[in-house]
């Protein structure tokens, strides 16, 4: 099967692309270096270097013997999009540059995917408004042009459904008002930029669904934590990129980073903020058995996904507890929080449908995040301390 | 009070610059010409010539003593509108070229409003969902920054509810869910790119209210009739821009058109699509009395605006015998239906809100599209009958 990921050189593309063509699949990436040159510009660093796209394909056939086809490209350009569907890509690297031909799956990662960056100010509010709609509405054309069966595995958040005062299904809801009943997507509200555009990625996407039988997936997920996966275990340089400041670093891999340089944990407020969380593995996982399994023709298809959910205070905690066992002596500092959005509230999302489908979990136990502490550490002298808290308000 | 109106050269920006200039405010009228544009693009006509703005603008001084502030450009590029509230504004028209001051009031017209339009193809996707989308951005940023008490007026529309089973409130409902209550927005889904981008519109204007206390008040219109007001009567000069193409113009003004030049009046499928309409005098009475009665601080106030509901085929049938009675013989002709919607449906909304605030409705009356017809007929000459029916699909 052909699989076209767009976004290929992110945190979540990479590690996705390898996975598979691990697994036999021919493999497409594309991207525009986004989240290099924003981090370039906003001058916050990574962990380690990492090698540029074309690079790690090159490695990745060098010790696989399998291609990865890339193409660097900015997606908001709807051309570069439907030349994957009508044949005129010209792939910046491949061993073979005939065309692969029309994706069975394409894999959507190619979004700004930061809250903080979204509300930095106007403009950087306006680059993340203006690239997450137009390139989603790109594939939404493409496929509707070219190849209507093709299967979408979009990444959406759980964000979107904010911290409603009532469960969170996934993704749909029967609603009964004034004795009369209809299905509707679950009402949706974020407490950030970004994550406003994610839905309003599914009004994209529900959309086509409705008006040519698209079929897309949307995996509805909380933050992911980790850095290394099977197939990185081969070589370092292939590890996906790892950031720990505000405004890309998710926050277990913050938490862990910030304790082993020995800045205190950053807790926004009260710290009772709860969300969903997934190892990068389960991401893996999570796309796989979408990709096996794909929505009918007409569907969209939501999952929500993530494995457990904890509080700040809780990952905070466990930091602590795991940073004393290795010998950190890690400190827990209550920020005022620079966002707006709930400290204590209910919350309790349904997340079932991928286990029923196959998933099987991975949790975030005291040892997986002492693995991270390792690989941390082994970069303890390239960690930064002054992009690690900037205090980006809303 | 200074009222500033984004798209103040189109069917309802135009109308609304004259209604409060007349009733003593300060008013200043942006707009880039696209609607102008995009006519002469697609080589659609209009039935009668329309000065510039510029002209309008000195047209309505000569003949009132009148100021109507007018700016030329593109409130895509978040400078503009940031002009409006940091006093950098240059005016392409002014009698007095000094800075009016912060708007108290905004009224958001600057969208690309059309569904066919929307829908063409990828490219005018393309510049719908960025127009929209990053207009409306840019608004709420400049509000955010500079002055979260001005009171934003948008036109939102029907369409964003689509044609649900249940009953239409007007823009909240309460759920219950396993025992458990909350309050969120009626959930959405539209049958056009174009109301996809309004409900989008809504996802930006809810987010800036929740986040930075807006004041916002969502009008959700349904299509419009008209092009005579009050104001314009004094000088055919100032009369509306008036679309009767299958792009740009609403139905009730299609219709009339149609029935003129005699052509078969164009009935899509069965013809029971229901919606809801009212006449260009009541849109700029919803939006006075919504101006007058400001939303408060950190609401998103939502009114259903529209006066009465049809089928297209009572709207088909009125202008049939409204015709007859002018000696008009006037054909019904069902096409396939181009469009992918529900051609049989449940539809009951709400609209008491705006009458409660004091709205009088105009209702569509034999006699008053009499008047519509016999405004057509002065320019009968004009119309082309190429431009009516394209057939452009979704």
């Amino acid at each position: 099967m052909h699989i076209l990921i767009l976004g290929g050189d992110g945190y979540l593309g990479w590690p996705t692309a390898m996975y598979f063509s691990n697994r036999g699949h021919d493999v497409t990436v594309v991207d525009n270096y986004f989240r290099r040159n924003a981090c370039t510009e906003l001058d916050v660093g990574m962990l380690y270097p990492v090698p540029t796209l074309l690079e790690r394909a090159r490695i990745w056939h060098e010790l696989t013997g399998r291609e990865i086809k890339v193409v660097i490209g900015d997606l908001k350009d709807p051309e570069i999009i439907r030349s994957f569907f009508n044949g005129r890509v010209s792939y910046q690297w491949a061993v073979n540059q005939g065309f692969t031909g029309i994706p069975a799956t394409v894999i959507h990662y190619a979004e700004q995917p930061s809250a903080p960056y979204s509300l930095i100010n106007y403009k950087y509010a306006n680059i993340t408004v203006a690239n997450n709609l137009l390139i989603t509405n790109n594939l939404v054309w493409a496929l509707r042009d070219f190849s209507r069966d093709t299967h979408v595995i979009h990444i959406g958040t759980m964000g979107e459904y904010g911290t409603p005062n009532i469960d969170i299904p996934e993704g749909w809801i029967e609603i009964e008002h004034k004795g009369r009943k209809d299905k509707f997507l679950f009402p949706r509200h974020a407490s950030s930029l970004y994550h406003t555009t994610k839905i309003m990625d599914t009004d994209l996407l529900w959309f086509g669904v409705r008006m040519w039988d698209l079929r897309v997936t949307d995996l509805m997920q909380g933050p992911v934590y980790g850095m290394e996966t099977e197939d990185s275990a081969i070589d370092n340089r292939l590890m996906t990129l790892f950031n720990y400041d505000e405004i890309f670093g998710t926050i277990v891999n913050r938490f862990v980073t910030q304790a082993v340089v020995g800045y205190p944990l950053t807790v926004y407020g009260k710290g009772g903020q709860t969300r969903g969380y997934l190892n990068i593995n389960d991401t893996l996982q999570c796309v796989h058995i979408s990709e096996n399994t794909p929505a009918k023709k007409g569907e969209l298809r939501i999952f929500n996904q993530i494995m457990e959910t904890f509080s700040v205070n809780e990952l905070a905690e466990m930091t602590r507890r795991v940073g004393a066992k290795l010998g950190y002596e890690v400190e827990i500092n209550h920020l005022e929080n620079p966002r707006k959005e709930s400290e204590e509230h209910y919350y309790n999302p349904t997340y079932q449908g991928l286990i029923e489908i196959g998933v099987k979990p991975h949790y975030l136990t005291d040892d997986v995040m002492e693995g991270m502490f390792q690989v941390v550490a082994n970069y303890q002298s390239n960690i930064r301390k002054d992009v690690i808290f900037k205090g980006i308000k809303w």
